[in-house]
């Protein structure tokens, strides 16, 4: 069976061409520059050179079909016709309360994804319009949505309801959802593979960690907290956004700099997290360089950062009655030797302790807690597009 | 030597002279509904009973007149003439960057206070108007101010800066100030003689709760990280407050309900927290009873409020290399038996224990855990006013 794996944003369009038999990626690349100028297909099948494919792309559609031809072009494809697909894996990111598993898409479907447009104006739109481009060309092939929120749907309302005025619940379903469901997901799934434990009997403390971050308490295997929120936004500081910050700082800001509600969420989203306090970057290896010339501003953000993880972690402990495992996974989480040493160094008083030459290693599978730590430390590889693909693949 | 305290509100005067020798509390009571109908002045000298006096109390220079002619009154009054009061200490809410400790008031020290009005700008004016009232009628007698932040000010910036742009600390000062300083500061040195330990050498995680609750991580005597943030609304769920919640909440709710950032700070101030969820009552007193009648969003509320208070314990642990000490405070802290046992109880898998038979008491001092708890839990009723005229005492 070989599942296309689908995700949209805004003017981009992410793809991979999975093989369920073993796993493998017969092809995978990504679209850019949707409707905008300078659009390019990236292309790169198992065991080939990278193809770029220079060309208008007036919208998703347009660059599908470029996608499509270019998986069973003669020379550099990877299947001899599209018939060889079997399904469509989409990623969508808000599935809102209306789903807690992958489905199939329908119309029923399909409307419900629209409903939560408005508590996901940035997010669902594209990934409604990469689905209609894929019915559109490749007609009647099963397709499956596989939502971001969909694990966090077990968090009871002790962790979902803020303490607002609870109507905003109920008319606008203002609640934490949380969101890198899926990846929290597969790694909760492959953790309790590495520790010889039922998925049901295991306790974890999830932490994706990249350029957007967050943190899941999982208990029998199903997500009881997580620290996104109604929106990407809450919880740790992020590459650009700021995560948890006193709300009363929003009307503020506000009024002293004259931001309209718009204006606001873009500064808070795209001009804050560790950008914001260091002035340097968002990304955590320009930090770490930075810091490490002296700059103290690049210094202060890693720590905030760090530090905000701890404190998850020793807040998710107090969730559950035991721990079997802290797992590290995404860009940071999965590279950054020095951010896993100092982070969960850091939790010395907790008993937990780092092995440093298991922890040696960028990108693998691997338990980097020395062996009398008080709870495992693993670093597991996140793989959100072999999720969906497996999902996919479970629903037909 | 006999110290009167006052805690001014926009339209309240609360005040208690205590005498130093003894630490007793010569008299008491509160001024309300200053500037509006239906004013009233309590007034209650140690021994005697409460006397109320109903009048138009035209302002705070009115109010204070009336108690300090309650003061020296022949019948009823705690001293023979002004004479013998050495000295005024006044709460005042913010004290900014510029205040890590109780001051002498003079020009400079009321022209930093008055800077301070932009960041606080619901709470100093009354502060301000207080000392002015003071002044105008006690003449050249010493008068302290002592902050609610200054305790908070040995924070490092790790955990006062938030993930904005730092421009916004800069210029606006943004960042993490805290409050109920002087509670927390009270209890951090009456746990310290509690259990026998320097005050430097100390770590404890106090919890004032209370209709506003914070929890601080004190490391070394000195306060190292705080719930509350700029303004007193993050961190716990509260009565009327939100506490923490995704910030992207806010510019979503202004636009759905058409709120302005006044309407928007209001809503989040006043009709949020426990009221908000429960649509019952602000008071936990009113929230226990109704839970116990079956009301569902009341027990919401409170399973919320003590699992934030459960969340905060186990983040602040990770901030210290142990813990001698986690300590509860104000009405609720002191009072509710039922929630100290909920919070602690429900840390087991931290080792820490409560003893039914000791919590089985409110408003004393007492060391609430079993034995064999990992860490002790303590009970210390607060005393701000105490500890206010201690510091005024201690600058004459």
């Amino acid at each position: 069976m070989k599942i296309l794996v689908i995700n949209c944003g805004s003017s981009s369009l992410k793809y991979q061409l999975i093989d369920m038999e073993d796993k493998k990626v017969l092809a995978k690349g990504l679209a850019e520059r949707i409707g905008i100028e300078g659009g390019r297909v990236k292309y790169e099948a198992a065991g080939k050179d990278e193809i770029v494919i220079e060309e208008m792309l007036a919208d998703h559609k347009a660059a599908l079909k470029i996608v499509l031809d270019s998986l069973q072009h003669a020379e550099y494809g990877a299947v001899k016709s599209l018939d060889e697909i079997d399904a469509v894996g989409h990623r969508v990111v808000h599935g809102g309360e209306a789903f807690a598993e992958s489905v199939i898409i329908d119309e029923k479907v399909m409307k419900a994804i629209n409903d939560n447009v408005e508590i996901a104006p940035l997010h669902n739109p594209p990934n409604i319009i990469g689905i209609e481009a894929c019915k559109e060309i490749m007609g009647d092939i099963p397709m499956v949505a596989v939502f971001d929120t969909a694990f966090h749907q077990t968090i009871p309302a002790l962790n979902y309801i803020y303490a607002l005025p609870y109507e905003y619940y109920e008319k606008y379903k203002v609640r934490r959802y949380g969101f890198h469901g899926t990846s929290h997901q597969y790694i909760t799934e492959r953790a309790a593979e590495m520790l010889g434990k039922n998925l049901d009997d295991v306790n974890l403390i999830t932490c994706h960690l990249g350029n957007g971050s967050s943190i899941s308490a999982v208990v029998g295997g199903k997500c009881f907290d997580t620290t996104m929120g109604f929106t990407p936004l809450e919880g740790l500081a992020m590459g650009t956004r700021t995560g948890d910050m006193d709300p009363a700082i929003v009307p503020f800001i506000m009024d002293k700099e004259n931001l309209s509600t718009e204006e606001m969420s873009n500064v808070m989203n795209k001009k804050s997290g560790v950008l914001g306090i260091s002035g340097v970057s968002s990304d955590f290896r320009d930090l770490e360089e930075a810091a490490e010339k002296g700059n103290e501003r690049a210094q202060l953000a890693l720590d905030i950062f760090e530090n905000r993880v701890r404190k998850f972690i020793g807040a998710y402990l107090t969730e559950m009655d035991h721990c079997d495992g802290i797992i590290f996974t995404a860009g940071v989480g999965e590279n950054s030797i020095s951010t896993r040493e100092r982070v969960a160094g850091g939790l010395a008083s907790l008993g937990i302790k780092i092995d440093r030459d298991k922890n040696d290693m960028r990108g693998k599978e691997a338990v980097i807690s020395a062996d009398d730590s008080s709870i495992p430390v693993l670093v597991i590889p996140t793989n959100e597009e072999l999720k969906i693909a497996m999902e996919t693949a479970k629903l037909l």
